[in-house]
């Protein structure tokens, strides 16, 4: 009977999502940033939140969003009648300093996820893995196995290492709340690319748990054309 | 002058393709081995064969398919009335052994490139920076940037790693006829993952060109509809 223990005290566990969406765009050749193209007639923003929602509808949304987009964003909100509840904050200079943002809005107590705003298509599956794994343990970094060979490159050169032993590292990334909001009073550190390397800074130990190939980062035109893709093959069928 | 006098050189050297079809496409859960899968209303290994077609003319396409498939092949040929010229060689039990039986086939002079079956969207600008580094330097193998964070795993522990010092590995690996041929006179070593590994296993020094993001090994069925996507949208836009 452990397993429905467990579950009875992770449902009633509070949860948050900080959802990071500062990029301008630039990379797509298009002035509309990425988190708000239509994604099956809807901004890709708005999907990423529902996401979230579909989870567990009594989280915590807080999208963090440059200053700039807030305006744009409260527009779509009224043109799409969005009523998920959610909080917005002000993007920062990076990526950390957005999350930092977020942090501070959210509650010391229970599991905190950060997602980055262009990852629609993460699954239920995968959310219901990291919340139950970060829940346990404390962290977890939703991952996938290249499908490629690997080389890495130095100063020129490049050699071939074992792909087997490496892994891609998908969001959202969820941590318990008091332990991550510490780690993200941290000073900044370039080397933090991600939450975990801002979590490890701070000692916390990271797990990980298995991704969805789907939960792809829109980062170009042709992400955008096979997000698409995937979505409507979500709905159809 | 130089590009010129170099041009014409490069378009005069005799080219060869190696073409490997060997998967059974066990882990597409259809009993059609992918290479044989409709895109585009064409089986993707033609969409393949033709990449090259349409790259060179007088390229020497060896196509290398287990034995038990080259009956299926031929009657697709007859359907779709395929008529880009190929030989046809029987398939070893590893892809190394496949490999080598179609260099058996192919000319010690000028270039060889061998490339998976099941990327059908190699473009003309890959191959052709792969043939001519290949030309220039004695090998090329095209890569991408990963777009994910990269962690490395080792016992159950994982550290972040630097992704800018990391590429994803696809096909045409492309080197000069007689070195590869010479290399894939070596004893079989598990340790060859792919072409530029047996080529290292020979003393060749691998030189990487940008692949094209689109160039995927289609191994699941998400990838076949991702294709099918990118494919649709070259034809009509």
């Amino acid at each position: 009977m452990k397993l429905i223990k467990f579950s009875s005290t992770f449902v009633s566990m509070k949860k948050t999502a900080i959802i990071v969406a500062g990029g301008a765009g630039v990379r797509m050749g298009s002035a509309v940033p990425k988190q708000f193209l239509l994604l099956h007639k809807v901004p890709v923003l708005m999907h990423t939140l529902e996401a979230f929602y579909s989870f567990d509808r009594e989280i915590n949304i807080i999208l963090v969003l440059p200053d700039h987009h807030r305006s744009t964003w409260e527009a779509l909100c009224r043109q799409y009648r969005f009523r998920i509840p959610h909080q917005l904050v002000q993007g920062g200079n990076t990526r950390f300093h957005s999350v930092k943002n977020g942090m501070e809005r959210a509650d010391d107590e229970g599991l905190i996820a950060i997602h980055d705003g262009v990852r629609p298509l993460v699954s239920q599956e995968t959310l219901r893995r990291c919340f139950l794994t970060a829940a346990e343990k404390g962290s977890a970094v939703p991952v996938i196995n290249p499908s490629e060979s690997l080389r890495k490159v130095d100063d020129g050169e490049s050699i071939p290492v074992d792909r087997s032993e490496y892994r891609l590292v998908q969001t959202p990334q969820v941590f318990r709340a008091a332990a991550i909001r510490e780690a993200y009073r941290q000073e900044y550190n370039p080397a933090f690319t991600d939450d975990a390397t801002v979590a490890e800074g701070w000692g916390i130990k990271i797990y990980l748990v298995e991704g969805n190939t789907e939960n792809i980062k829109i980062t170009s035109p042709l992400d955008m054309r096979i997000a698409g893709h995937i979505m409507k093959n979500w709905h159809t069928g």
